[in-house]
């Protein structure tokens, strides 16, 4: 063994000697459990730098880290403005190994290992005498790492204007990016070489998105997900953004290097820092195989273990709601037409005239009830439901809901009642239209609302510039505003799913009751113009890294001109929206589409149906950033086995071949494949499916073809289970 | 009387053709009740514009109105970014008088006259078809005019760049002001003639304040005390400022034209505006006397009427406190000295070392409460009892304080139960630190304790630089905060003393829980430094015009180096501060000096006792800006005539004759004087003072000499009231 750890330093040596680096007593490196992954740490010229090389091949080149301070007009010594950049020596150094298997609330797998090890090097700037440590953990499949300040007399509050952290990639690598940005994330994912992402960058900006404010030419958000030349996955997102604003990567493309750009607030500084305290975690993931990039768990493994004690009343969920109508264009979030704008204290919804198109109305709300119910859904979100929407965007209004006042067609204790006695449980919305400063307002007296109702789960939306005005969806401002709510929910016993809020990073295992992100383009984008039939085989690599994503699924009729008067075609086959079920986890899963349209397609609704939306395991069996995910994922039955199987491709089509291997006895399952018909296609024929049952068993090899920007959805129930099944 | 007019017209046709106006059908003129005050409107090159004369004087010369608008993003239509400036035409006018008295709830007067004419004048932009009124209301002591946006299709929401209303003087009139700040308002005021404003304007700022933003280098505050060399006293000011920016002032120093300066946010954009909406009123007073400054009650008959409904928990209140003691370095806020820095949930006090010098204590709280019980006092304000004040200010700190938490050596329970037995309320202090998001998220937990614990009155503060960082102390969005908690607060039936928030603009009329505001450099400047000894007779032209200020006086034991280390003196004799208890109204008036001191006076401090804080009549005597100012105040009790009467001065001294024709009855009262001893001076011998008791009657004539930087202070009770005097 010693003998192999030798060739490898030997061979690391001739990596690091290209980039000229002297081994001298401040180096120090660090293996992971495998091997598989080698951190380099050193100093050079007072500034520490790192680098990782993943199987010997070089995933990050000599990258400094440091972190360029501000001005603190308010400090009273001048020390705290010196830059954490340089000028430092290395005065002590901690390697330990951590190894332990924890459950998550929810999850892809009941079980998560969590097994690194770590070196923390305790850095003295020589002339302040300020001490920063940088900690690694360096885990089989990547590393993360982040910056530390113990408290102390010279460094008790500092300003960030920039923190400079580097990746230097060895290459021009391909990446699939979108552009950096302080306020959407609601991009389509560009596939490009490094070197193109600035030829590239403008018209990947979506420019007409509610709120947009790029920085760069260059700029790119995380999780950003890359290949090599040599075959070689790299992934460089952040874990447990807390207090701290959300990194955006900007790339230096003549050395192919990047470095941290975080997002400023109005002042346009970047982060108010109280010792002690610490940054995200910077990770870069890596692979040779792309199916370790979505089983990984890397990122949840570095936030903190769950904050909430009693967890009992968060529970994952499927739901339906009054929102794909309105989102389509065939109903209405307003009420009326009669109101040049609104404001809340003063117009009259009394007296105002229904504009005949309120999707929120009692009654129509009673048929998303009645289906909820009739499908075992658990949960039916309505949107457009309390006063306001004829007048909510586009004018930087802070006013803009109470989130307690429902529309006049809106009755609350009749729907609330309906829902109960069916079994189900109505879902809040509260769209704060970016008035951040509104929301907090009406916090308290809006989950004291939800509590007296019986809503356990609300849909949060941050649509439009934020106010206070000036301030960025991403700024560490806001990034303590969204956990706010999180943990003002959680003393409610409220579940939170967050749209256009910060991407995230993992704190879903500190606070399950995040239940749920959007932070991503998603279906509605389909209405929209679109989106590629590869977004949701990017997805998983990029976006879903940090969590759960609300992408509201199960739209089966594509061609939505069939039931109104939108255009748009919605880019993928039938078949592929019921492998979204599988392939794009989350806790929280929408049955998006309108019940009528299920009544068109029942056989293949069944799927949606039965589908959980837990998992008591997960094996990805195929993957490939932009072309294919096939993955398997056990149900959390006990008593049974259970399994269910999803593959979805970009719009070249792709074959799987699926050896069923990982079924658990060695009894007949009954397998239902929901495949796309030989002729679908997402665009010509999208609708164009077939269902076969059939009986398996482990081992067998099953081949599954799909179609251009299709999928398949499988399911496989052991023939003869036990008598005790119940659903853990 | 037609003549008159007529004279009085072609008098003002002079003064108007030396501007070059010419009368033409869009002019409109109007004069006040008594014809003192004299409007004149028209438009010229499609600008609005007007003038104001007082006793055919100019008072306003040609004078433009207008608004700049910025860019808005968010508009659908580029109309909106039209400025409202130019391109007008009258399309209607409406003329009309109103005559209306009413009642405050609190006030230096039981009754409260609301007499004007008002001229209306509807323009139309001729090319966005855009109309604004603008509303002038024409009083005997000045006048009032705002800006109105009714509800139109092109007008829906715009962006205020910045408001152009010019105030053009007719000369270089002797001016008491302050620079022009968007963040802190306690500097000393500056006597100069206009243009000398430049000049002197570096040396007049408080560059050590906690936060400074001066703007411009003419630029003052509102309100701005003028007197023009023909013995004008001229005031400008505003108000109503609601849901908008304060104004400031930015001179031309070559035409002496003033123009209003609103303030930015952090985006340095003003205001944000949805129609329908307005502009606060701005205010010009003006009189050849100065005493109808400080009588008059133009700006709060421009505010709204009393929106609260039950106002019976409403009632001023004189309150001693735990607060000079630390204001003057003899004891502390914060609890101990062990913390580097404080992190509310983490940061252990119940093993922290006692500094043995926190003020907050139980015993010495208990202290101030037998002193407030056995004097008359209704409440104590305890400042340092909570958490966090070993490290509030100076950082940009956002979680600062919680509100709610006590220090360990603060019995809450058994203080409030001690206070209740005594007959004694406990004033409740909330600092936020200008830290207006954490305080936005505490504020309803914050108040319910109040409920909880007995406490109907709140001291606010709003010390440093504003989080929301970037914003500013009288921004649109702060002064939307202000207002945000007198509503919530008057929701818990809570008074409210805000400290360093916007300079009020008469809002005490509809919201009477206002019960003060600081707002300017009160007392406590004594401890830092001192205030110069005009300093009190300057802010009642000044700073008082919009509303009560807790400026704290009482601080009999003026030369503060007697009981602590402080070596300040305070610039007053000590009937001096006396004399303020009547010269600078206030329902809300504190026993500022340490109940020891009180002791060492004892018979000085028994008109600190008896004189009460809410007054049925006040009759200014004699007034002039920066020397002296003199008034009369009836107490409000039923049965018996009953005076106080208080003079205060500059360092020149001034000798006051009062005739006694106030009086009510004929028959004697029982007079006392406390008057400074002849050889009494602020500085060199500032607590000799006589106390002299004489039957006095009506029309007496009194002559009082007032040292340097003196005063005096006087009651008046009937000899022989009836039976049923009680308190009103």
């Amino acid at each position: 063994m010693n003998r192999i750890k030798l060739l490898t330093i030997t061979c690391l040596f001739s990596i690091t000697s290209m980039a000229q680096v002297m081994v001298d007593e401040s180096t120090k490196m660090l293996y992971s459990p495998d091997e598989s992954v080698f951190l380099w740490f050193s100093i050079d010229g007072g500034r520490p730098y790192y680098s990782v090389s993943y199987k010997q091949q070089p995933v990050v080149k000599k990258s400094y880290l440091g972190l360029e301070l501000a001005k603190d007009k308010h400090a009273s010594k001048g020390l705290e403005e010196t830059d954490l950049m340089g000028d430092f020596q290395l005065v002590d150094t901690k390697k330990s190994t951590f190894d332990e298997t924890w459950q998550p609330v929810w999850g892809e797998t009941r079980e998560i290992r969590n097994n690194y090890n770590e070196l923390a090097v305790t850095l003295k700037q020589r002339e302040t005498n300020r001490i920063m440590i940088l900690r690694f953990r360096v885990y089989d499949d990547g590393v993360g790492f982040r910056y530390e300040f113990p408290q102390q007399p010279d460094l008790n509050y500092f300003i960030i204007k920039e923190e400079h952290t580097q990746f230097a990639m060895a290459g021009d690598h391909t990446a699939w990016w979108i552009p950096g940005d302080y306020d959407t994330q609601e991009q389509e994912t560009q596939e490009s070489k490094l070197s193109e992402i600035r030829s590239r960058f403008h018209d990947a900006v979506n420019w007409s998105n509610s709120s947009v404010s790029v920085f760069s030419e260059t700029g790119v958000q995380t999780s950003l997900q890359m290949k090599s030349a040599d075959g070689l996955y790299i992934n460089i997102h952040e874990a447990a953004c807390v207090d701290y604003a959300t990194m955006h990567l900007n790339l230096d493309d003549k050395t192919m290097t990047f470095e941290s750009w975080l997002t400023p607030d109005a002042t346009g500084l970047k982060g108010f820092m109280q010792t002690p305290c610490q940054t995200p975690w910077r990770t870069v993931m890596v692979s040779d195989d792309a199916r370790d990039m979505l089983s990984s768990n890397l990122i949840l493994n570095l936030n903190e273990p769950c904050k909430i004690e009693d967890t009992s009343w968060i529970h994952p969920t499927k739901y339906c709601g009054v929102w794909w109508e309105m989102i389509v264009g065939k109903s209405t979030w307003s009420y009326t037409d009669d109101f040049l704008s609104v404001d809340l204290d003063r117009t009259n919804y009394q007296t105002a005239k229904p504009n005949g198109r309120h999707g929120a109305n009692t009654e129509n709300v009673k048929r998303y009830i009645d289906f909820a119910a009739k499908n075992g859904l658990d949960q039916v979100l309505v949107e457009g439901w309390n006063i306001g929407w004829e007048d909510w965007f586009g004018h930087w209004k802070e006013y803009v809901f109470d989130f307690v006042t429902p529309y006049p067609d809106f009755d609350l204790w009749e729907l609330n009642n309906y829902a109960k006695k069916k079994g189900v449980k109505l879902m809040m919305h509260h769209e704060t239209s970016s008035s951040v400063t509104n929301y907090e307002q009406h916090l308290e007296k809006a989950f004291n609302f939800m509590n007296r109702w019986g809503y356990d789960a609300v849909k949060t939306g941050y649509v439009g510039d934020i106010i206070p005005r000036g301030d960025h969806h991403y700024s560490q401002s806001m990034n303590k505003h969204y956990m706010h709510v999180v943990e003002e929910a959680a003393k409610h016993r409220i579940m939170v799913n967050a749209h256009e809020a910060t991407r995230p990073t993992g704190l879903c295992r500190t606070y399950p009751n995040l239940i749920g992100n959007e932070s991503a383009r998603g279906t509605e984008y389909e209405a929209f113009g679109g989106n590629r039939p590869d977004h949701t085989v990017i997805l998983p690599f990029t976006r879903l890294q940090g969590g759960p994503m609300d992408y509201t699924p199960g739209i089966l009729e594509t061609q939505l001109n069939t039931w109104s008067d939108n255009k748009n075609q919605v880019n993928t086959t039938l078949v592929g929206q019921l492998a979204l079920y599988v392939t794009m986890y989350s806790p929280l899963q929408m049955v998006a589409d309108l019940p009528e349209n299920y009544a068109k397609y029942a056989d293949a609704f069944q799927f949606i149906r039965d589908v959980p939306c837990n998992w008591e395991q997960s094996i990805y069996l195929e993957a490939e950033p932009a072309r294919y995910v096939t993955v398997a994922r056990k149900a959390p039955y006990e008593g049974v086995d259970c399994w269910y199987v999803g593959g979805k491709c970009n719009e070249d089509g792709h074959t799987s071949v699926i050896k069923l291997d990982f079924l658990e006895t060695d009894g007949y399952y009954n397998c239902t494949i929901y495949a796309d018909a030989k002729n679908a296609h997402y665009k010509k024929n999208p609708k164009a499916y077939t269902i076969q049952k059939k009986r398996v068993k482990k081992g067998d090899i099953l081949k599954i073809k799909q179609a251009p920007g299709g999928g398949f959805a499988m399911s496989l129930y052991e023939a003869n289970p036990s008598l005790k099944a119940v659903i853990r």
